[in-house]
């Protein structure tokens, strides 16, 4: 008989593996256009033992968005996080975004973007929890950009929301390029974008 | 009984209201989401009626993803069409593009981006389609930048690939503002965000 402790972290990898399985299919299929069916018979499990620990279907899908989101967290802002804060962290974060984008990370693209198409017109918790995480990134760079005008990295007159905004809509291309037709020049359209979104640096006094 | 071509007449609107029922719903539901028992019940008819006319679900995804072009085209190159070719027409083109995604044509927001967002990982002939589409507008805009170089209205140096790429991206971040939280901002940051892509005019000498 195992201990609680051992049965404890078996349930636990076993969250993570139908995780794991649902980020992966659901970059492909969708959030929405996985089966729990199809779930089951890729990891060997039945599909009570597929949803039993999310409770529902829903459950299963916040879940997938959560790990999804944590793997965005670990390509894009991890690589920045050491560089000092404002306009060096702002190009580390575009760098990485590009190059998180042309790594193909995500099977099937941007698991963000595509659930945040897939769910746009579905109103409820999982709409919410892509609006939600959207909206967190977009203040990371907020916060970022405020910072580099506060050094004088950045012009007086910069709007925080809309290099935010530009630079979402960069990755957005990128992603679309990629996906729809493996443009391998798409990475550098990015790059080339990214930079005029940020602007040249204002040269110091 | 009716004569040839009454009948003629009567296929046509019946394919037409066909049509303008799978766009309208697949713009919020998707267009694999789209189930033709939804659509018979929706226009009261049979299963067989709906589907007949195009031969099968793919012939009749073709044909919504036809329609929802032609509105495209109706709203966005249209309005631009009688302006001088170059940059002015880009910047009639910006306009309408923003105002298209405003006006929320679509109920679910950009029919060809949401279509593209949910076949990027189903390759077949709705992706092709979808891709091809996509292409044909990029080849409109980067005809017009152009145009707008050799008449000395945009700088030598400028890349048209990378003018619709980047005019592309605004348009997928002012969708996703809207269609994720009914931003209603989105339009003005789209604007201010087209107007960098433009850059300004070249002072002619």
């Amino acid at each position: 008989m195992m201990s609680p402790r051992a049965s404890a972290d078996q349930a636990r990898r076993t969250k993570a593996a139908i995780v794991d399985e649902v980020v992966s299919r659901a970059s492909i299929e969708g959030l929405e256009g996985i089966t729990i069916g199809t779930l089951a018979d890729g990891l060997g499990m039945s599909k009570a033992g597929v949803v039993g620990p999310f409770g529902s279907k829903e459950g299963l899908q916040l879940a997938a968005l959560e790990g999804a989101n944590e793997i965005f967290r670990r390509e894009v802002w991890e690589p920045a996080a050491d560089r000092p804060p404002g306009r060096e962290r702002l190009e580390a974060i575009a760098e990485a975004w590009i190059s998180y984008l042309e790594r193909d990370v995500f099977p099937g693209g941007c698991f963000l973007t595509s659930a945040s198409c897939e769910f746009d017109g579905r109103p409820g918790r999982v709409k919410d929890a892509v609006d939600g995480a959207l909206r967190l990134w977009s203040s990371v760079l907020e916060g970022e950009v405020r910072t580099a005008v506060e050094a004088g990295a950045m012009p007086p007159d910069t709007d925080p929301k809309q290099v935010s905004f530009e630079m979402n809509a960069v990755a957005m291309a990128v992603n679309q390029a990629r996906q729809l037709r493996a443009d391998d020049a798409a990475g550098e359209r990015g790059r080339r974008a990214m930079a005029r979104v940020l602007g040249a640096p204002v040269p110091s006094a």
